[in-house]
């Protein structure tokens, strides 16, 4: 029997199945990094879900397997819908598109193949090579932003860049005596805590750094997230660029026993920890520092920055995503401005962004947007 | 028979009549200034619209006339829907109680009374003195705001003040060379040209009036109210405030033959169409400034100004309404802020507002915020 001619396979059945499996994946959003978040239903030639499962952790089994231990012998014949390609070489875990031939699978559903451009379509070739139908690119996007960071890693060899700031209606972070404590509400700043708890790294400057002494990690008193479970979410790691090495030691940073990674010019000794880059002309080469944060497996990185780095990190084209937080407020010419820039001559210079996501956080207003493409280098 | 035993006298059916009626009001919205928008429904007792109507320039019959003639002898024992209180008085229209009266209705429902505290309930009372039955109060809130240039005059004796501004993200207005053509889009822009239709009065400085050498007419071609009857907008008066009379006779808002009121100290000589205030330490007491165009019949103000005509009627506590257009691009830090404010000392002094409305206009944000009426004086 084709499972083709099953009336249980139409697309509409596959859509169904997939959001399921995409929101199974979702439940390792703070924990699976580096890997990648993955979902796995498997369903019976009655259309009924016979076992399913999810990526927690990097060394732990893969969604697949849970889903396939689940399923017992009921895997037979099966569909099995996966979030993302599975995998097809000896990792930490044995390949998973064997485990789904070892186990009967007739059908195979994948949301999108595996980003690396080195393994991308060997799971799938060793499936069909071994007789399973395999539907390919069924909610390819949804499953594409679910792991942003995961995929822009393996493509480009960089991290995810989210730089946050908290804003006023006229793009002030702060009075012009520094004042910024509170421009956004209670519900943005909790918001925040989810932001962090979703990335590998929190980058900030210096200047932030000594101005604010803050911890920048996960609070789970304040987490918006309390449905999920938190002894399982893991603190980012920090990383602070301090060129001259100049941030006293006595910092939150530096003393609260969680991970910190001091970004310094090479032409300053360094210790443990801290990690040396050419600088050129005071700057750092930003897209070295990101290059070597991926090479130490950062998938996204989420910026709490001032307007100096979060303007070099734009003007560089090496940010992917902003995320405004937007108060009610006006605070005037003489506060401080959200970025500096070059003072640009033509508005066809300035930076362009698309709307991604809009919504009311409190009172404020919480603007996500994407930097235009065009501006990348 | 009491009509209050009739099934067809609800909530629900008051509603449903009630808002019919707002949306015939809302035809004339372009035209009856200084008068408020009226509708009026009258409905039989089957429930059974039998006459509407709508009142559509000073002069010209009320709602109420329109609705009885079109109904003639089915008003008798029927209801009328009025979205404002009928009129008690004899103004260039003879009054609307009086008219309802004579057509032998059986029940009026108001949805607001009239804001003119001298006159406000006489109308109600004239009509409860002849024995018909009034519900008053019905949807309200909706009808409020459809006049609500109207109602602030009549209850503070100053028009409605709507500020406009086009702006970045980062809250800038220009580069810091001066271009802003174009910032926002053309969407943003069209949707400007129905803000002039509705006001009265357009507001610039003299900064903007030399800069920019603006019309601020609507002007039709581009108006976003393509199914208004585009012969009967009317334009609004442009105010110039031009303290120093050293705005150029040879402007589009001195030659173009539409009414320009401008606005000098009283130091200097004045002439036809000019409006003489005292001036104090360089600026203008803009309460009175606001007090005179009322008494001018002027009930919407819109102001196109730059950053030092915001800011000082937001520091003066006169703006109701800001209305903002935000594109998604970063000028960047040296670029002009959107409002000049004084240097505040804490985040308890700056501007607060609250957002009324949101909705995107081509690739721009446009946010409509309320001023916080403890900035109030």
């Amino acid at each position: 029997m084709s499972t083709s001619s099953d009336p249980s396979v139409s697309i509409e059945n596959d859509y169904f199945w997939m959001a399921k499996a995409l929101r199974l994946a979702e439940k390792g959003r703070y924990t699976t990094s580096p890997n990648p978040n993955v979902g796995c239903i498997i369903v019976d030639s009655n259309n009924q879900k016979v076992g399913e499962g999810y990526h927690l952790q990097a060394g732990s089994p893969h969604a697949e397997v849970h889903a396939l231990r689940q399923a017992g012998d009921k895997a037979r014949g099966a569909t099995a819908y996966v979030t993302l390609e599975p995998c097809s070489h000896f990792g930490r875990t044995p390949p998973c598109a064997q485990a789904l031939i070892n186990a009967d699978i007739a059908r195979v559903v994948v949301a999108m193949t595996d980003p690396n451009p080195k393994v991308s379509g060997q799971g799938i070739a060793m499936l069909q090579n071994a007789g399973i139908e395999v539907t390919s690119d069924v909610m390819a996007a949804q499953a594409a932003a679910l792991n942003a960071g995961f995929i822009k890693r393996m493509v480009t060899g960089k991290p995810w860049v989210s730089v946050k700031l908290a804003i006023s209606l006229d793009g002030k972070i702060a009075l012009s005596n520094g004042q910024s404590q509170w421009i956004t509400g209670p519900h943005a700043r909790r918001d925040v805590q989810r932001y962090r708890a979703l990335s590998c790294a929190v980058m900030t400057g210096s200047g932030t750094a000594l101005a604010d002494d803050p911890s920048l990690l996960v609070r789970p008193a304040q987490a918006a997230f309390s449905s999920y479970p938190l002894d399982k979410v893991r603190q980012p790691v920090r990383v602070v660029l301090d060129r001259d090495k100049t941030l006293p030691d006595d910092l939150q940073l530096f003393t609260d026993g969680f991970a910190t990674w001091r970004i310094v010019s090479d032409k300053h000794e360094h210790s443990a920890g801290d990690l040396p880059f050419v600088t050129n002309e005071k700057r750092f080469n930003l897209s070295d520092v990101l290059q070597t944060l991926a090479t130490k497996n950062i998938n996204r990185v989420f910026v709490e920055a001032g307007p100096g780095l979060a303007g070099e990190l734009l003007e560089a084209g090496e940010v992917d995503e902003l995320i405004i937080y937007q108060a009610p407020k006006i605070l005037g010419n003489n506060a401080r401005s959200m970025v500096k820039l070059p003072d640009f001559a033509s508005l066809d210079q300035v930076v362009n962004l698309t709307l991604h996501q809009q919504s009311q956080v409190g009172e404020d207003l919480k603007l996500v947007f994407h930097v235009a493409t065009t501006r990348k280098n």
